[in-house]
């Protein structure tokens, strides 16, 4: 008997942000792979006999991705059932959808279960909305790392820009003065709104904001660093300097993997 | 003592997407102000004495957002700790943002809890992921139903087409034929893979596929019904004809109100 592997969104760390789902296959499967990206709470609330890290090797070198390919079938092949548990939701460049074609091209059953993406819900609790009808009436995700290899690996600030909607960049603390300027030379205002939210959720997360000129300033003065969301748009406005839900819940900000 | 208002995604539908901490607060609350979309089975899952739908008013008009906005003030100055709940995520095409700064405008206090958004949730449960390495590295998320008083209410689907990325339309089966269009007209490949996926992840979920020539007569031919999700772009194209989850899971598709 094959086993079934569970692919997993954990959300954007905070243990009461996972679903129930997730939290019930946590509990019940027999093995757990992910890396540090669900965040330390949620980690260690799994038993260490069942859990095992593919984010890092002895040596301190990450696991390849093949590497976890191989693994995820070995273990479904033994019979188990497996949970493959990812920060935020597994197919928001998250490389989900890479693993889940891997194992049904060798008859793996595999069961996708969302996740909160922090790309929502760490400006969320902070008080901005992804949409709002004065402000966007679309949303788009990017990351701020691509991947380097694609042939056609650039990502078209201009037509993002030119959409009129909310951008969310994700991993894009290190490139914050490339991107922005992109989207100034792409013709948006100067002035549009930005905040910086760094670690969404966690106990110490917090958010900074400025406009798309002064944003890299403000994340050099204020130190910002990864992992952090980036958005860019009218909504980004309403952030009022509130402390968002971080000062109750412990979570992690960050999600995918470049 | 004035409550608190919680603005609550309840998720795509099915009980066990809620998050952990959706499912406390609707235990847990005073009172839990709801309209049709976090979906039967969450809805019933509330005794009645603990619930009020804000979607229909007893002559089967809906009760407007002005009327729900004075409610949850209403109900927090009584000192209530109030569940607003919401299909998908409260940000995400929900009104969440505009309940959010009403209220604060009135010194009440609210929590936002991000849900799963359908967006996601429902191409994912039938294998068909937002972002892929190889397809997609932005995906963005717009309504079929635009706000029609705002001053400039066009979505720019040139500027969306030319992202490059997934396109993702909520609540989009009756202008599908509108949008396609025009996106055809801003030069997108008519052999684009599009997916339909209606009522995402309930029992009676289902999703079908063509291109953004074809899936017109595709909607037609299948008798595809609102609420349903487009998926726009190559990640369509691993739709692979599977039932998804909702074979097990009982969900909604449906999100936000237009």
């Amino acid at each position: 008997m094959t086993g079934t592997v569970h692919l997993v969104g954990s959300g954007p760390g905070d243990p009461e942000l996972l679903t129930v789902k997730a939290k019930r296959l946590i509990e019940e499967g027999d093995v757990v792979l992910h890396d540090k990206l669900p965040g330390p709470e949620i980690i260690d609330s799994i038993p260490e006999e069942r859990r095992e890290d593919v984010g890092k090797r002895a040596g301190g070198e990450r696991t390849s991705q093949a590497e976890i390919n191989d693994r995820l079938v070995e273990l479904a092949r033994e019979g188990k059932q497996v949970v493959r548990l990812k920060g935020g939701d597994p197919f928001v460049f998250g490389r989900g959808g890479e693993e889940m074609e891997y194992l049904r091209e060798r008859g793996i059953e595999v069961e996708v279960v969302p996740g909160i993406s922090s790309a929502i819900a760490a400006p969320a609790v902070f008080g901005i909305p992804a949409t709002h009808r004065e402000h966007a009436s679309s949303v788009s995700f990017v990351t701020g790392h691509e991947d380097p290899t694609k042939e056609d690996s650039a990502i078209d600030w201009g037509a993002l820009a030119a959409t009129g909607g909310t951008i969310v960049v994700l991993m894009g603390v290190g490139k914050l003065p490339d991107y922005t300027r992109a989207l100034r030379e792409a013709g948006m205002d100067p002035e549009t709104p930005v905040a910086l939210i760094e670690r969404g959720t966690w106990p110490e997360g917090r958010a900074v904001a400025g406009t798309l000129e002064t944003i890299v300033s403000v994340r050099d003065e204020e130190g910002i660093e990864p992992p952090a969301v980036t958005v860019i748009g009218g909504v980004a406005g309403l952030y009022a300097g509130s402390e968002g839900n971080g000062s109750e819940d412990p979570l992690a900000g960050a999600e995918g993997e470049p």
